[in-house]
């Protein structure tokens, strides 16, 4: 047999923890039965895609560089082929697309661009992470890429009470000074406050002008992430944004192409315009140094896949929304063929409820047992049905009694196949439960 | 006045590097001076680029994926355009390349694609970095962006002299073993043993071996990091790497495919097939560790960007020797003109003395004088020549008295502008230099 040539306990802890491998393990259940019907995964829509649209995409932008840019033939084969800028080259388009579609004014200078909303994450988490003192704060349940990323940079993220309001702003204040009691220094606090992943619950306009004045009351940077926003339910309007709503450089937005455009671009971004004070007197917006630190992880994000969301921004005038009217319809479509279709199966006032949420990808299924992966596994292979269990975005990693159905990458017809298997689940699992009480609990409230 | 918002002293350490701020520093001067001669930047020669060709690279992995793969049209344009998986989609391509142009084989699972080679110096640090008793060794000169990426783990770099040999074997052992009588762990010595980054000193296939041997007596993971080993100098025949020497896993390798297809698609890889014992008993390559962190740091490499590497990598049976035969022309008459183009500016024996490197892309040239950022700003405004002070590639950061010239991103001419101007400023340098001995010295060595 061929020796060890490293202990895990060698390597940085983030490879060991939840986090982690939580994506991985659900990746990999979602492999192991690929003929199950999956609830689970927050992918978009895949019946629009099409590949050949790429070359459309690709030259569009070129025709962009060249006639409104001004670029000679070699200026535009260098811009896609060559290195480029550390903070992109489609940043004038994204502020456009800001201005168009969320009424957001930004400086271009204050866009980097990032390989996904992935790295934008990271690149702000390395930016604020400077010591051992540093402390994060998250809305809880939370986006595990935002956990995965803080743990990376051994930044310890504390929970933040959500609630129907999608964050318990008393929950935020008791924790930030109980934070700075303990001698702590709380870096920032992560929201998503449109249609969250994975709660589904949004905060109102009124709940988002609390929250900011909360920030400035405490001087707290909020991080804003907003990859659902543009998908609301039928006849939802759509809310202003914090950062639109932020006069005072509190809010660090992260932006995602991932669901509006393609997620094999790999192009995010970050508008971070807060003012830093150099060490010899300058000022540079924060962009400038989440910059450095790119250059120091991915050098720039690849400008062909800028050029692919550049070309699909200016097919609509850089309007995502009005590049977005199938795909709003469709997630629309499903998000209420979703919640009728649990009505349907499940008795109203019985023990088992969820959330109708405004929009999005995400309704959260309150059952009255605990949800463990040893569940999802039991379901993927007795009954062909894949969801995600709600402990996997709490850091305690308990069971909770509650799972996430996503209804992004399926149709009306898989929505009908996967609740009728998740319902003979639920009612052969409540008949076996013999415990009187179960393991943790999710208090998961309609938004 | 606007007010500042955060003090750059709360940010982490690293933005306030100057490995991070080096490559800053030197973009800035290069786009303030736009038409002086660059024999500064490290980029692919441009002569051969045409963007059109992305249609060709993309459609002809499509056909790849359909055709050889297997997939359908949905499965073609989910590949391209939908979340895939983290270790990448073109392994097997990169597998079959390493086979046909470096004799190495490897298994396709020990392969990670990455956003470019940065991204895969950042994934290999990160993993490697657990605690602050750790360090890493490269040898000195040393490129940025693996200084940079350390900083980001704060992870310190111990230099090795490189020397005429490309490592000081004696001076890397002593160097470990002080270390350990400090109470530090040694994570691994990063290499380039391929006409390397900036020294372009080679290391010979002998001691390559030496250098495998060390590391197994002394219990140390090498980083090959190999962007230049395909472009040898006219009539020098290529070395096995590292890797391909390597019985006992004890070489991580870097790829890029950014000097051999092209940078504008932030493609490169690590092959991590060291064994890691898992706390369960079970054993994974340490590419699955690395392939956890890059799901948190880019999810995973754009598949669009993966295409065009798989495409091009298609289009010469995997063989990046047969697709470079113009660059590798090209660069080979570069570094003769310009080693010639010294040799015609400098009399032999004097002052000025420069390496006669056996391929790549940098050769060094020793003047009697500092070589600073001042003396580069002056460079450029008052000679219309830009070049890189090799005190960038030292830690100390203290000017050495020597320059990197780059012959990749020129042509014959622009090199003998270049050299023209290059030669007034040493000139001019030398007669205005009354200090009886210069500060510092640089010690750089023929290869």
């Amino acid at each position: 047999m061929e020796p060890i040539d490293l202990a895990v306990t060698a390597l940085h802890g983030s490879v060991g923890d939840p986090a982690l491998n939580s994506m991985n393990f659900l990746n990999e259940v979602a492999q192991h039965y690929p003929d199950a019907v999956s609830l689970a995964a927050g992918r978009p829509y895949e019946e629009f895609f099409d590949s050949a649209l790429l070359h459309t995409h690709l030259d569009r932008f070129r025709r962009h560089l060249a006639e409104e840019v001004g670029l000679d033939r070699a200026g535009v084969d260098r811009t896609l082929l060559q290195y480029g800028r550390t903070k992109g080259v489609v940043h004038h388009l994204i502020a456009r697309h800001l201005a168009v579609d969320e009424g957001l004014t930004v400086d271009p200078e204050s866009i980097v661009v990032t390989v996904g909303c992935q790295e934008a994450m990271f690149l702000v988490l390395r930016a604020l992470r400077a010591g051992p003192a540093d402390v994060l704060f998250a809305v809880a349940p939370t986006y595990v890429g935002l956990t995965g990323a803080a743990r990376l940079v051994d930044l310890p993220v504390r929970p933040v009470a959500g609630g129907p309001d999608g964050v318990d702003l008393e929950d935020l204040r008791a924790g930030l000074r109980r934070a700075r009691a303990e001698g702590l220094r709380p870096r920032g606090c992560y929201v998503m406050p449109d249609f969250a992943n994975p709660s589904g619950v949004s905060m109102d306009t009124a709940q988002r002008r609390r929250l900011l004045d909360l920030a400035a009351e405490e001087d707290l940077l909020l991080i804003e992430d907003n990859p659902y926003g543009l998908f609301p339910a039928d006849g939802t309007a759509r809310r202003p944004t914090l950062k639109a709503l932020d006069t005072a450089r509190r809010v660090v937005y992260l932006g995602s192409f991932a669901k509006t455009v393609l997620p094999g671009a790999r192009v995010g971004y970050v508008v971070a315009d807060q003012r830093v004070g150099e060490a010899d007197g300058a000022v540079v917006p924060l962009a400038d140094h989440l910059a450095k630190i790119k250059s120091m992880v991915t050098v720039n994000t690849s400008p062909i896949s800028q050029a692919v969301i550049g070309g699909a921004l200016l097919a609509h005038d850089c309007s995502l929304v009005a590049a977005n009217t199938r795909e709003r319809a469709a997630y629309a479509r499903n998000l209420r063929h979703l919640v009728d279709g649990l009505a349907r199966r499940f008795p109203a006032g019985g023990p088992v409820s969820w959330t109708v949420p405004a929009g999005g990808f995400f309704v959260v299924v309150s059952v009255p047992f605990a949800v463990d992966d040893a569940l999802l596994h039991r379901s993927a292979r007795e009954y062909g049905v894949l969801w995600t269990p709600m402990a996997h975005f709490y850091d305690a990693g308990t069971p909770v009694n509650a799972l996430r159905l996503s209804v992004s990458a399926v149709t009306p017809e898989s929505i009908d196949l996967g609740l009728d298997r998740l319902a003979a689940l639920v009612t052969d699992t409540m008949s076996e439960d013999v415990t009187p009480e179960c393991q943790g609990s999710a208090t998961v409230r309609v938004s």
